[in-house]
């Protein structure tokens, strides 16, 4: 993790203040970038920016996996994210089989993937067989892990109208950002839905309803873009528009040049990118859970029903206040930090709340003002992706396992609402 | 509330969006103006103008005192609003006892207010006693009643430095945005701070901190600022960064010019806008007890508790979804609305944040876009204005009163958050 073993070669000296962008962008799989990833850094550079990528992506997936399966335990619920889950704290043998099962996942869809890419590399690229591969693994790995990281001075816009490249990319960002509690379970019983938990079941409708309303939304407010799809044809334009609400949920590839979107698009990309992906993944935002759960208490007052229900499951009460806090407080991170850059910087408001939701939610797309801000504004965004990146798993986490203390209850009062 | 009752004399032919657009923005006393409401409209205009006011601010409330009246008798709530809550729905001697209050209230603030402004205008700006009256009359009842309409083409900035003016105006707008069940309770209380309501106590302290941390941030951020508080005396820089903050709450007049504060100073304002004054009151926006409320929640939940306490008593359980459900619709609101002027008009994001903000909050203030906007973009406006002004309360009181069917509940599940 170490920022000066990213050697740089071409390009200049590594300032300090690049480096340490570059590799917490890299471990906090944020993607965001200062310098050009393809001519800035060497071969060896590449190599380290990969090995943080997955370092970050699937340490973090570990992390929250296992926090999930605390929770399991420690509250009893039911859950079949662990064969053996009881009462208790979880075994050194449940550690073991989620690491396992970590690494078999990633390793299958990431090897997939590569090669996927590096065959179309070579076979209509005209790559060396090295170098398609090394391309494959890489960009195999920055997609998995929901990095956004490319090997090209345009990212992935050279390949826009490439269905070969772009679909492998987006099916291994898609899976990625599901999480690992949602592949096991889905391996387990992927015929048998009446079986998926709660969790799944949010997280799968969800993505499609992102998905679907992402590629419609951008496609159609970008389909006359002279800057983005104006100039491709029409599968070309809803691939592109596909791979655009796909990344936007957080990968942060770019097949167009988001810096020539509408700025009305990139107020519908951030409200993708806050929301993210699935919980325990590699992806960053709030998740899907969390937004799904506000959904369902504003649905359940306004069709007037005691309990907050959600296929079919009551929706257990504690969650619903663990939810509105981590809503509040990352609100608060991205207004704070979006004021905090409108005071020392020239940026608009529209470029910089992208620019700050594209870090907490470890996203990666800009409009092109990352490389201008003053160093401090860096720093800053720096410290948003981390905070974005390893904030609501813990907090959501310490707040569910905390025990409450409940020795006696003060006399009700309420307030007017509204 | 007919348009075509508002004549217009000097200016030209009122063209049926400006005649609509005004008149909505007075009954929803927002204040936000597309012609010059000094001299596009008549003398009799101006009457009109007041009487929409005083309809639209008194009305409201009467009508929320009355919705929190049933509360208080429907859901059998310990409040002191009425000398006579018991269970059952209000008797017509509630009733009587409400509308005659507010209308003591109201004529004695505006009173007061209104003599105050005319010896001013008398005395130092040398009016002729019948224009000093009507200004006086005028302006009171534009404070009290948080319209924020001016009959001077710059709204207040005339006297941007005269504390007379400038002061009675702020007392005016803060005492109409506390609300009235605050009012009644001082009035019976007010050396008994334990018998307050927890809604009185989380006015009182929020209007507080509202008004304290908003006149420090102001203050700073424009201090030296050319186009607003740069050329002013210290006193004077003061008055008109306390006066700013306090009208940004939800009255909208402004004493320095709007379009001319940095975009971060309009960013602060779109939360003091957002937020507003007190329930039950001539303010508008989601309401202070609303952001006390998931405030509350998420210092809980990081506190661990187990009940979610303030001020000593604990918070309705059924407060929490309601508050969350205010809220969430209330963005919705917002951000659908500035989405739709962002795709139809060329103005930047902060503007149009900043003006469906000020609409639908009933504030009035304006980076001065209003005038430009297409009729599409107005009439959206109008909407949102009554949308702001009567949705939040009608939605929480229908909300609370509703009966909740629970015949049985499912097996409890959770997602995982964050
Ligand atoms: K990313
Ligand atoms: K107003």
């Amino acid at each position: 993790m170490l920022p000066v073993s990213v050697t740089p070669e071409a390009g200049g000296s590594a300032g300090l203040v690049d480096a340490l962008f570059t590799a917490g962008s890299a471990v906090s799989v944020t993607g965001l970038i200062v310098v050009d990833t393809a001519t800035y850094w060497s071969g060896f550079g590449h190599v380290v920016i990969l090995a943080l990528i997955e370092l970050g992506g699937l340490g973090l997936m570990t992390f929250a996996s296992l926090l999930g399966l605390l929770l399991v335990h420690r509250l009893g619920l039911r859950s079949r994210m662990a064969t053996s889950a009881s009462l208790g704290t979880p075994t050194t043998g449940d550690l073991r089989e989620l690491v396992v099962g970590i690494a078999k996942v990633a390793l299958t869809v990431q090897a997939a993937t590569a090669v996927v890419l590096a065959a179309r590399f070579a076979l209509t690229y005209d790559y060396p067989p090295g170098q398609a591969l090394w391309h494959g693994v890489f960009h195999a790995g920055s997609a998995f892990n929901n990095a956004g990281f490319a090997l090209y001075s345009d990212n992935v816009m050279g390949f826009v109208a490439d269905p070969w490249v772009c679909l492998p990319l987006a099916v291994a960002v898609i899976l990625g950002g599901v999480g690992f509690p949602v592949f096991i379970e889905l391996r387990r019983h992927v015929r048998v839905p009446r079986l998926w938990s709660m969790n799944t079941r949010i997280v799968l409708a969800g993505t499609a309803v992102l998905l679907v309303g992402g590629t419609v939304t951008i496609t159609a407010l970008e389909w006359d873009n002279p800057g983005t799809l104006g100039p491709l044809d029409v599968p070309a334009k809803l691939l592109a528009g596909f791979f655009a609400a796909t990344v936007a949920r957080t990968a942060g590839f770019n097949s167009v040049d988001t810096a020539e979107m509408n700025t009305q698009t990139w107020f519908a990309q951030d409200v993708l990118m806050f929301i993210g992906a699935g919980p325990a993944g590699t992806a960053g935002g709030i998740k899907i859970t969390t937004a799904a759960v506000l959904l369902a208490i504003v649905l359940t007052e306004i069709r007037g029903e005691g309990a907050v229900n959600v296929f079919g499951k009551r929706l257990s009460r504690s969650v619903h206040r663990q939810a509105i806090t981590v809503l509040t407080l990352s609100v608060a991170v991205v207004m704070g930090s979006t004021w905090a850059l409108l005071i020392t910087t020239q940026f608009t408001l529209d470029q910089l709340v992208f620019e700050v939701i594209s870090a907490f939610a470890t996203v990666g797309l800009s409009t092109g003002i990352t490389h201008l801000l003053p160093d401090g504004g860096q720093l800053l965004l720096v410290v948003v992706m981390f905070a974005g990146r390893v904030g609501p798993v813990t907090l959501a986490t310490a707040l569910a396992l905390r025990s409450r203390k409940r020795l006696y209850e003060l006399p009700k009062e309420r307030p007017l609402i509204g």
